[in-house]
């Protein structure tokens, strides 16, 4: 049984202001619930029988158990799934930008779209990059629609909100700032190196201009064949998610 | 001025039988219009005066001018963008299968999120990919969150709903069946040729267990740092991208 007040509470939940006054956030579902469980103590689950069973060892905080009617009343999904649960934000992550010596990292110039930032993350995961850094503008990672996208990597990445312009003049003489640019070079053509910083724009407007002028490798994304007529460009995860598989494929090739 | 019958008429294409039986299907904002617009008639235009201005000429079909309140009543998006036209169907493409002896064509084996639909047909575009074979279960094109996504690349690539089974028993012999699987080899150590069919799966199951005996080449997307504990799987359209650039990085440097 549910309480008003708490159906209340995480609804509220959807807006960011609302967020980030009570420090946490929402996730769904048994698999991105469950990823962050085995990092993150949760504030509040609130379950199904169904999800209670398998699932009683690993809970926190207060726990209320719920019918499926009842968890469709405070859940953010379509379809919702056995299980929603409150946890905290993570403190803002330090950054330390001489890892960009030997690590690959993701910076967001914009992103707007949450289901873009969700895969974004998702991506670096697979590629094994701990670090996202955003500029202000970019979505709020802690959205409930960022976060499901995610498909639970949200408990093994990084998101920093940062002033982009000042963190790339601040890297270490000679770090690489990748960036996919329309007037960059082929992407299969370059020696990449496995650490640095990847840079990726707004979906509307690629990256700034400010941003752009810092990018030491332009890359392009060939289309096929070479200039025929096609789409204008890839959707800004697709582009991360091509850029970080052929810096790795590369670097990996290198070592 | 937009008549209630005519909203009435737009609302219900929201559903595939409705599309279906009328034969037609709902593509929203410039962009997409527009690039259907170059290669296809609208049976119908519902567009503000700040589109008509810089578009009249292009315009078919029954044109009706309405202010920014009358577009949101019909639109199917959150933040509707000066146009909304309902165009034809095309009829199915022809399968010609002897064609991959020379090209590339994506197969889509269940495939259920419209988003992620969208966003596999906008990137057959980017890689020179004209033909797109979908399960029957596979999501349906004409979907608006399909258009949408495909952001305008829906002009441009055939989707035709076949038996999958068949039509992979039924390509020329020799013909490269490529697969991502859990127990495929290292994509970046295989050696692609620059024709054939690129199977993909459903977001839960991936590739079903009948079609997923025929691939001929079994693929993995590695992770990175290899066999590190990460996320389970990278999202259906994100290594969809990834397989279509390896095999057109691939491929090109084998001419």
């Amino acid at each position: 049984m549910i309480s008003k007040a708490k159906i209340k509470y995480i609804r509220s939940l959807e807006l960011k202001k609302n967020r980030k006054a009570e420090g946490v956030f929402v996730a769904e579902g048994p698999k991105v619930v469950g990823d962050l469980l085995a990092t993150t103590p949760a504030k509040l689950i609130i379950a199904t029988s169904s999800w209670m069973q398998s699932n009683h060892a690993k809970t926190t905080g207060e726990v209320i158990e719920v019918t499926e009617e009842e968890l469709r009343k405070v859940s953010f999904l379509q379809h919702p799934q056995q299980v929603l649960a409150v946890f905290p934000q993570t403190p803002p992550h330090v950054i330390c930008l001489s890892d960009l010596d030997t690590q690959l990292a993701i910076a967001l110039d914009g992103v707007q779209d949450p289901g873009n930032l969700g895969t974004i993350i998702r991506i670096a995961d697979w590629f094994g990059i701990e670090n996202i850094y955003c500029s202000q503008d970019t979505a709020d990672v802690y959205n409930s629609k960022v976060v499901q996208a995610t498909m639970g990597s949200i408990a093994r990445v990084h998101v920093v909100y940062t002033n982009l312009a000042e963190l790339v003049d601040n890297l270490p003489e000679g770090t690489p700032v990748y960036g996919t640019l329309l007037d960059g070079e082929d992407i299969y053509q370059q020696e990449l190196v496995n650490h640095g910083l990847v840079i990726m724009g707004n979906e509307g407007n690629g990256i700034s201009q400010e941003i752009a002028a810092k990018v030491t490798h332009r890359l392009l994304i060939p289309n096929y064949p070479k200039g025929r007529s096609t789409t204008d460009s890839l959707n800004v995860a697709i582009a991360t998610a091509i850029t970080c598989s052929e810096i790795r494929r590369n670097g990996n090739r290198n070592i």
